[in-house]
């Protein structure tokens, strides 16, 4: 199988104001207490936020920056009694590439970024994109 | 805002293996008749499929190589009738980061790779992860 030889770069595009600053406090999923946050978009990439508007579900993907990356598989949820299983069949931020996909509501944005609903990522984690959630009314 | 200096560079974990190969044939989305594909998995990467199994609901993602990374604004599905929006309000592969995210089922799989009902990138497409679907009975 032909392998990239230099691996793809990200950009950063935002990053994530949160309360959550400790790891041990993120929730693993959204609707386990995950808090309201800020998404700030970096000025150059503002223009790509025209069209998104409060109340609109969206999948915000992150660059988990705290996660190990050399980790292929993993106990489920941290639980001794479940057998080790490959993290592609987990969500945990520990795997290859470490890209978090949070499906939140948008509650409030203007051109420098937006609030959202509840997320589970910490405060300073990198924001590498934003879509939209299709949905039967999505045409887009 | 604090910026990566240096990026974040993405492994390449798997290829998909299509019928689809000329960009004007790839549907916009996979329920406008994407055919079924293979997604073949690096070895030093197979360990991170085991507890994945056939029937399994799986976003993969994928870098969509072929984009325009420096496009901003679109206009939805190419329709000259409807107004340039950001991309971040479309799921048009160009963007900043041309993060591919295809909601499809596992229909067999092996430690090489595994197949997909239908999937609507094109063949060489790189694949990057591949999460489970969270659903009223994930608890993973």
């Amino acid at each position: 199988m032909p392998r990239e030889s230099g691996g793809v770069e990200l950009i950063v595009v935002g990053r994530v104001e949160s309360t959550l600053r400790d790891p041990g406090d993120a929730p693993r999923q959204p609707d386990e207490g995950a808090p309201p946050a800020r998404v700030v978009v970096a000025p150059e990439f503002g223009a790509a936020l025209v069209g998104l508007a409060a109340g609109d579900r969206i999948t915000l993907v992150t660059w988990l920056d705290r996660a190990d990356r050399t980790r292929l598989t993993t106990r489920p949820r941290g639980d001794a009694a479940r057998d080790e299983v490959g993290v592609f069949a987990t969500r945990s931020p520990d795997r290859p590439n470490p890209l978090g996909h949070h499906d939140v509501t948008i509650t409030a944005i203007d051109e420098h970024g937006f609030t959202v609903d509840a997320l589970e990522a910490l405060d300073g984690t990198p924001v590498v994109d934003v879509k939209p959630c299709l949905g039967p009314t999505a045409n887009r």
